[in-house]
């Protein structure tokens, strides 16, 4: 029995013994506050800072894109496209992840490139085909002609407190606090048996029998909770398909294309599937359109079986149970540049 | 004595008065409620759907541009760029007014070619370089398959309610509530003399001894107020000078471009002054990088004057003391589309 089957195995053990188990086994519902690493405390002024960056443009070269433009917060936490466009109406090769609920995440990015929020922040800024900063200084040389900036840093971080990596602390601040609890799984999962349809319930102990759980366990559906900076990765797609063309899925190496190592070739992170309805184009590029799509792809390419359309339709109930609640967020007022533009 | 003069020495006449003539003869506190058309009522619901509608990018081809990208209400209510950037990067002719206030505009766009907010909200999402949507039916088309737009449209308008006019009626709604009342000059005309600093103060009467006041006057400091669709409009560069090859100024033959009429050649409506610090850089085609230069430009090309340097810094201390009180605004929810994209 290879490792897989066994972990499958003992979810379906667990799914025999009925709906409270499947708690104890796979699923668990969202905290409401994320852990956050000792050397970033999420203060107040600190979480408010790093809502500003986030929805600024400023921290584009041109002035046109913003960590939000992608990770959109009004929304889904992602823009809903294959792939986004930065600057000049570039786009990368990968579909942009939602941002809601990634302070649960171990790794960041689809390959697991970043560690942590703080890391992942500093990513996109720089990227060309995102905000296409030419590098960190000038990111802060910029950020140095906003008045109300110099001083909100200097009243988080202190003296000197306007680097790059304080930067990214003040994002990744704010961005621990964009969880979506209560969603009618957690509900459930809480003991509301009422929260679920008889088919959106039918769909859960489907996903669990067919083995969607090996991956999409834990209290982010993204596996079991590892330190930061472990990733919980897996080969995607696993069995080859018509899907593989279809959809080009093994165009993108993966984290292969970090590491160079060959073990790593079409290994992926494996997402969230928090708010999973939400966030359409499905996978890595983004090919798959709609949610019950990406359940057959991912059930034929991961797991070597083809369901029936009442099995889809079931999961796809299910999955639209993981929509949570949003919070509602006082839009940021941004720092003036008085009487002259940083981005003109 | 040419109209303009007369104009000017009726304003210089109320100067001599002192400060409280000011007030009667060129300025005037902004009112914190905007004039509505009698026929769209501004109600909750309806504001509610037109703030989502203008935060969302999915008014747009690619889903990447929303009034809000180039009309940033968390800051100016402008961009701070020279012109814009619509989809795929392209770039229009002129620079983005700002938004705050715009419901005290007598007609909208630089060159007036909107009656209304409701008329103005139409255009940039069919511009090819702006949101460069095909035609009215394709954003319908698309909003219907959003079904928490298909529900508002019908709460707020009625049945068959979601059509492209009443989506500019609902936008238009949401920018009437855009107004940032109580700057440091307001809370100055109220009889507070202490919200200026003398060098403001100074620089208020200078403004209105040069002769800013015979277009910049009311209580949108962007002339006097007209009926709906009839504009305050000037010829700029009015005195030619080394400004209109350094700035380009006669590059754009502004509403000659829109009535093809000769007497409206470098004609355009005056802009309001509110907020003037915040939204650089300046003029129609963004030319101009800064305040202080912007204030020079004007008094040459307006009034033929040359200004001295503490003219110039005392006008711009005045200026800056026309930026506003901002309002909280909290955060949009964008209707969903579950488990699928319409901009993907």
């Amino acid at each position: 029995m290879t490792r897989l089957a066994k972990h499958i195995s003992r979810i379906v053990a667990g799914v025999a013994l009925g709906g409270a188990s499947l708690a104890v086994f796979a699923f668990e519902p969202l905290p409401e506050k994320a852990p956050e690493p000792a050397d970033n405390p999420g203060t107040e002024a600190k979480i408010e800072l790093g809502k500003q960056l986030y929805f600024d443009p400023r921290l584009s070269l041109d002035g046109t894109v913003s960590c939000n433009s992608c990770h959109n917060v009004m929304a889904s936490g992602t823009d809903n496209k294959a792939t986004s466009a930065g600057v000049a109406g570039k786009h990368g090769g990968r579909s942009a992840p939602t941002v809601w609920n990634a302070a649960f995440l171990s790794v960041q990015f689809w390959d697991g490139r970043a560690a942590s929020l703080e890391d992942q922040a500093k990513g996109p800024i720089l990227a060309g085909v995102e905000m296409a900063m030419p590098n960190e200084e000038a990111v802060i040389e910029r950020l140095q002609k906003i008045p109300g900036y110099v001083s909100q840093f200097q009243a988080v971080f202190g003296k000197d407190g306007m680097t790059y990596d304080n930067l990214a602390k003040a994002i990744a601040a704010f961005e621990r606090t964009l969880i979506t609890p209560n969603s009618p799984v957690d509900r459930y999962l809480k003991g509301d048996k009422k929260a679920l349809s008889a088919q959106a319930e039918r769909g859960m102990r489907t996903f669990a029998e067919v083995g969607c759980t090996a991956c999409h366990s834990g209290a982010n559906f993204s596996g079991p909770a590892l330190p930061v900076g472990q990733g919980f990765y897996q080969r995607f797609p696993t069995f080859g398909s018509k899907y593989d063309s279809q959809y080009q899925l093994k165009a993108d190496e993966g984290r292969y294309e970090v590491t160079g190592d060959e073990s790593d070739k079409h290994m992926w992170r494996v997402p969230t599937l928090r708010n999973v309805a939400l966030t359409a184009p499905y996978f890595h590029n983004g090919a798959v359109k709609t949610l019950d799509e990406a359940v057959r792809v991912m059930a034929k390419a991961q797991l070597g079986k083809d369901l029936s359309e009442r099995q889809v339709a079931d999961i796809v109930a299910f999955l639209e149970g993981l929509t949570g609640e949003f919070p509602r967020i006082d839009m940021p007022v941004l720092p003036e540049t008085p009487g002259y533009s940083v981005v003109d």
